[in-house]
């Protein structure tokens, strides 16, 4: 498969066409940003990693009945996957207190969650991507009730999926994003499943390995992606 | 009934115990206040006009098959109402774009919703109200399941019930806040109903009518006030 126009840039991938109009290759990038792209750098070799634990996730998700835009990683950067109508909305659920839920609520970060927290926000950077509910939704047209019905019970599966799939590898689950979108009326996962979306803590330490490191400045942040991969992709 | 002690102070009101201890008297004050107490300033007569305006919507939507803490009006700035068990949220709903859901979703004021919009915010003046979701309800312990559909289908009908009365006086229901409570196991509405917590524009000239014009520095704020009172509880 061969790279044909560049069909949208975003922070941390690039999409291109390809000769099949219904696949397209998903390519990701060192770059990295956070508070709305307020900051910027770059996480050497994060697209190389990225695309790996993005890989060996689908694959896991796809193989519990979890329908995603996977089709096959092509390259170090390259990933094909199905070309989707997106949904704009981005998906949050979270088993453990953190980020923007502790400032929301005022709640200390690292409490669990005795039950998982789901929230919707309007994929918009120029709004800033608010937090938006059901009837928001409606207002702006992003998907039909059903739909979101659906998203929510495939967003829970996901997490009841991942838990036990990071637990085993000594990861904590504490939070992750998720986009979905429309592939010939079926609903699939799409996006990406990384430490970029994730915050992933060791289960022991609590130590972070995620792009909280980046936000926070906490240092460390190529080992920290390193160290994921090792624990997702290794043997 | 006489006051005793003083219960609780707010922004605009302030509850004193009475001898009965199912009542409480809820008393109006001159005092306003926007975006979380950063502006303060009084509304000279607000409190009377409020009171008045208050116990006009409550004695109709009483009628209209709504429960509400309003037992009855006591003088110029005293109102009777039961004593209620608060439920912790702001019950928001909107006819009309206006206000933060303008901000929110990058929509302009005064666009008309098809359906109405409603949302939950915290109240909580130390995290300045945030909106929330059910699952942070849950997560909050603010109201079971089951009670927050009731406070969601009561917020609907108290709307369904109020555009027409505002309509009848020329009024544009364009949104309103209210505040519910637990009285021996009933949910009753609670609070006020007022040009602080409701937009209200005038349906032809669409002039805000509003505490809007306190916050946004619009002039002629008592006179809208008193318009609204003439509207609402002149003959």
């Amino acid at each position: 498969m061969e790279k044909l126009r560049k069909l949208y840039e975003g922070k941390a991938k690039i999409l291109y066409e390809t000769a099949d109009p219904e696949l397209l290759i998903q390519h990701f990038k060192d770059d990295a940003t956070a508070f709305n792209a307020a900051k910027r750098g770059t996480i050497v070799q994060k697209g190389i990693l990225n695309n790996q634990i993005s890989t060996r996730v689908f694959e896991y998700l796809e193989g519990h009945g979890i329908p995603t835009h996977y089709v096959r990683t092509l390259s170090d950067r390259d990933m094909l996957v199905r070309r989707l109508e997106i949904v704009l909305i981005e998906v949050v659920v979270r088993n453990t207190v953190a980020g923007s839920l502790a400032k929301r609520l005022g709640l200390e970060e690292g409490t669990p969650l005795q039950s998982p927290v789901l929230e919707f926000y309007y994929k918009s950077d120029a709004l800033g991507d608010p937090m938006i509910n059901d009837d928001h939704i409606r207002l702006l047209g992003l998907a039909a009730p059903a739909e979101v019905q659906a998203i929510r019970e495939q967003a829970m599966k996901i997490n009841a999926t991942l838990l036990p799939f990071f637990a085993q590898r000594d990861i904590l689950l504490v939070d992750f994003k998720v986009e979905f979108g429309r592939h010939h009326g079926r609903l699939l996962l799409g996006d990406e499943i990384t430490p970029d979306g994730c915050r992933l803590w060791d289960r022991t330490t609590r130590e972070k390995m995620d792009k909280d490191r980046f936000r926070r400045d906490l240092g460390r942040v190529e080992e920290a992606y390193q160290e994921v991969h090792r624990r997702v992709c290794g043997p």
